[in-house]
């Protein structure tokens, strides 16, 4: 048995199985074992990266030195790169412009073998406050489009390096799927005066049986149509449309949520890796002439988290289709995990 | 360094790693040891199988026996089933579609271990006239808008059962990928009276470069704004809309340029996990009210395989974005595959 299912955020169908779904322990992947010798991202190996951007260091070590608790530094082998003037040009009938962007590197923990999951809410909170902080800064650079914040957890994830990392790219270009979510958020504004996230997110609520968690602040959910098996919303309950306005207590409380959120995954699927993205609305001095389409973005446009755990692999199908099968329905997904027992610690 | 290319017929950029490219030998990935015991696409096992849809049996053998060298059943575990009436609702600001389509697998040979690069010339074609007579046949059912024929082999390419198969999906919406390149086509042909993908080739065909193989017949081609390493384009050079009006003939041309590209690949790529879909015009009477959008159709479109060995992972980034990043550039791929030595039988 199975349902297409249609989510109107990203206006594309997901085939959902229903009946004989997913469960967690039919899902099998390989976890690295961390090994911890030459480790780039370990403290006392600052010396094997490149100059760090930032650091939060509690007790006011110096730079490129141990003694920070987050470290940010440029990706050493980056899929887009700072220096040079933004240019493009027609390569015949396709189109070409030179890799200008932005690739940094947010080391989440000196501690090797930890992951987002194992910190405390204060140091998830410094992390965020970073996110925020990288945000704030490369937006001032007019060259890029949208700012990028993502997390690949684990080999599965394409995660290159096991210790605990976040990155931020900086494109310059609107991402497709970006667009898509704006186009689909404006649409809806334009026919009903209201933000579709925070419709979605009353429907959501008043239906119950995708929530995992509601705290008031912040929501976490298994959207109707997700696309992948555990795949999960996180976003503020009330409209918020710029991820850098949260204030110091809102990162605190999203940081909670981001903790018990891994915790629950962690201890239903047994550590998978996993993958996260923020999307949060684009700069508004970024817009490149569309300012009347844009006007309206703040009040249209709701930022959230898209997290999954990565238990599939893509195959032809879905490559060559554009759509997903998604083996766990999303109500039997957010039951796992709102009975998660995560008393590991 | 690094560029970023635009496809028009994807209407979509590609983050294209230049300089430190990663060549063959820079991708690890597992292939699988096949254990036949037990296999149920083997020959002998039929009875494990629901009962077969056509076989192709040289030597007229009863149905469910062996003797077959090309066998098509329906899938154990459908994404979508043949039974039902097409129902869709709302679900709030949802959509919901019950699950109705058809998935198909095709045994492509009897032989376990055996790869499709590994069958013949005649084995092959036979192959491609069994993708050809179920495409014509599931056509009839009015309930499906499109049919996918796609192909994933090895673990990477998450295919379950190691015996060489492809799969027919029907599905009831029509994909948003291939949406997205019959507008493309349109809007290039509304412009310039020209097929895209038929200028494409031409350009292709001028550059040079990133051209593994052309016949005259059928071309093979990296595209300039490929989204996976060694991912490949394989298409008739002249112009034709729909796969399902090619000849015996020149699906034995097919057949042959499969397999000499399939043999490339496993040279160069040491035997990789791969996928490829076909892409082939909508069936012209499945058109829910697009007649006029739709009437050119069969000069706008070009069909096509797109091709390309799993060496790679989605990340975060991908998944969030839309836009992927490959890292090695299609000039560098397509010469790799040019020069490949693959005289192993």
């Amino acid at each position: 048995m199975s349902e297409l299912r249609w989510d109107p955020l990203r206006d594309n169908w997901v085939i959902m199985t229903l009946g004989k779904g997913r469960w967690p322990q039919d899902f099998i992947y390989p976890r690295e074992v961390l090994t911890t010798k030459a480790c780039p991202f370990c403290s006392g190996n600052e010396s094997r990266t490149p100059p760090e951007i930032y650091a939060f260091r509690p007790g006011g070590s110096a730079p490129n030195q141990p003694g920070w608790s987050v470290r940010v530094i440029p990706n050493r082998f980056p899929a887009l790169r700072i220096e040079g003037e933004l240019e493009s040009r027609a390569e015949g009938l396709y189109d070409c412009m030179n890799g200008i962007g932005a690739h940094e590197v947010i080391i989440e923990t000196a501690e090797h073998g930890k992951t987002l999951a194992d910190l405390t809410e204060e140091q998830i909170t410094e992390v965020l406050k970073i996110y925020r902080g990288r945000m704030l800064d490369l937006r001032n650079d007019s060259r890029f489009r949208y700012l990028f914040i993502c997390k690949n957890d684990g080999v599965g994830a394409a995660s290159h390096i096991p210790h605990s990392h976040s990155q931020v790219i900086a494109v310059p270009v609107l991402p497709p799927l970006v667009e898509t979510e704006l186009r689909t958020s404006r649409e809806h504004y334009e026919r009903k005066q209201r933000c579709l996230l925070c419709d979605l997110i009353k429907q959501e609520q008043a239906a119950g049986t995708r929530v995992v968690s509601d705290d008031g602040n912040f929501i976490v959910y298994a959207p109707y149509a997700a696309q992948f098996p555990f795949g999960l919303m996180i976003a503020p309950v009330k409209h918020k449309h710029d991820f850098t306005q949260q204030s110091d207590q809102q990162l605190r409380l999203l940081a909670g949520t981001l903790r018990d959120t891994l915790r629950r995954i962690k201890a239903v699927l047994r550590d998978p890796p996993f993958s996260f993205t923020l999307h949060s609305v684009p700069p508004m001095h970024l817009r490149w002439g569309r300012q009347d389409e844009w006007a309206r973005l703040p009040d249209q446009f709701h930022w959230h988290i898209e997290l999954a755990p990565k238990l599939t692999r893509m195959t032809g199908f879905e490559w060559g289709s554009g759509f997903n099968i998604n083996p766990t329905p999303p109500e039997e997904a957010a039951e796992f995990l709102r009975r998660a027992d995560f008393s590991f610690d």
